[in-house]
């Protein structure tokens, strides 16, 4: 099945609304939308003094790193719904993606949360009809791989 | 081994101060130590507008809740560390902790995070000598379980 | 809603049987149902020479743990299930049950797989509608703590 | 650091060798290993009849799949191992190689294990000094992708 693209961008637009502007959390922790589509999503964020966990190392809290790895794998879960956004009202595609919520999730710090200017990705390995699956990963400005996840998220 | 109680509580006393003053993050979430020992912890927070994730239900952001419990989780496994702190300095105490690190984290989000106040527990389920294995939970103010979680830390 | 003994019974009946002597590779590891209720359900086997995977330590191999605590956890959620079942024709509590998967699984080794007996049971954390929570647990005959684990199963 | 090629090799004809001829469950599942560098590793086996978990469907037992991720994952740990093998006794080696163990496992299982043969492969992710982290995968015959995991090893 295939979606128009205006009808794809116009859902895309909203997402982005909806995880940049309206989830107050994401707002607290300054988390933009800098890419989206079927396959993934892409967000940033940048470091500040309040985001730091371990004061000794001046490195990102691990739940700032978790928060925006799920934030991710739930867009990206939420950006696979496009085609069957197509034939829906706005009241439905509001439904649909309210239903979206992560059943799961593994976080691995694979290294300390240091830099200035981070950015996780969201890729899609299954979108089923009730659940989805989502590897995540989170970079550093210098592109140095700082965590990846893995998200279960139900979307039906 | 055995420590003395009078040591035992002047190391619980560090960690809390720690992970409820020291950490600028878990300030930002406003989460408070509520109890510690060589088996466990619990940690509360009570719920903010800001700490909201769905819009549309008014329930915790899973970044929140997987925040709060890697936090509960990284201090009960620096709890179970008391037995080496009898005979450190307190510079040597303060690198030990220093060390403690989230390896990786598990969450499973088990119903929708509404509520005014919440409690996270963490137990010891492995206390080797360099990796901590730890269950955590997480209730609202009506013993409502919301999540559980697993993680892995490193501890020495 | 509830659901009179005798077919709850025949339910469990059914599940007992259907893991016990109908899956080969269950069989191949001679995994048997000790327990079987609505909140959980218990397995157990007996060492065995090629069930070994760390020659040094003779020690139980990962993949035995973690297929033995997937098998109990699915066994836990498939039983959950028993209050949909009181309507059902046998055909459709056959569908039922095929239907049921396992969406993802966490294992935590904790301590080396000594022993001659092990026991795994698993405890239902949510029954939702179309997804379950179990956390399993393993023990060998001296109720040392093997590993735990967690699973999310399909469900409907 | 470096290694030189003939030490790599004995190393890494070691590992094949226990993996593949030694662990008796391995050999149970029919598991080879097809490659094996310091980055990562593959493993191939062929359906059986008693590697089946789910008769309805005729498809592999969920603790097939996660015992040869956990197998993969854990060969490609050590294969890491390689640049500490260099100035090393067969003994010491011998030594270094039966220290690592699985601290923990996640697998997704993305889509029904169908198929004659499946090939898993493991790529490092974080190459600590007392731990590390790798990524699986397995595919069957016709490259289709039925599960993805995470391991934590222990290794130093």
């Amino acid at each position: 099945m295939t979606i128009d693209t205006a009808t794809a961008h116009g859902f895309y637009d909203r997402l982005r609304r909806l995880y940049q502007e309206r989830l107050p959390f994401n707002r607290l922790l300054g988390l933009g939308v800098t890419s989206l589509n079927a396959d993934g999503a892409t967000m940033a964020f940048s470091m500040r003094e309040d985001l730091i966990g371990n004061v000794f190392h001046h490195t990102l809290h691990g739940g700032v790193i978790s928060s925006v790895l799920d934030a991710v794998g739930g867009l990206t879960a939420s950006a696979s719904l496009v085609v069957r956004a197509a034939d829906l009202s706005d009241e439905k595609v509001k439904a649909m993606v309210a239903r979206v919520g992560t059943i799961d999730l593994r976080v691995d710090y694979l290294r300390p949360g240091r830099g200035e200017r981070f950015t996780a990705s969201g890729r899609i390995m299954r979108a089923g009809r009730k659940v989805a699956v989502v590897r995540m990963e989170m970079h550093n400005q210098d592109a140095m791989l700082v965590a990846v996840g893995t998200g279960t998220y139900m979307v039906g």
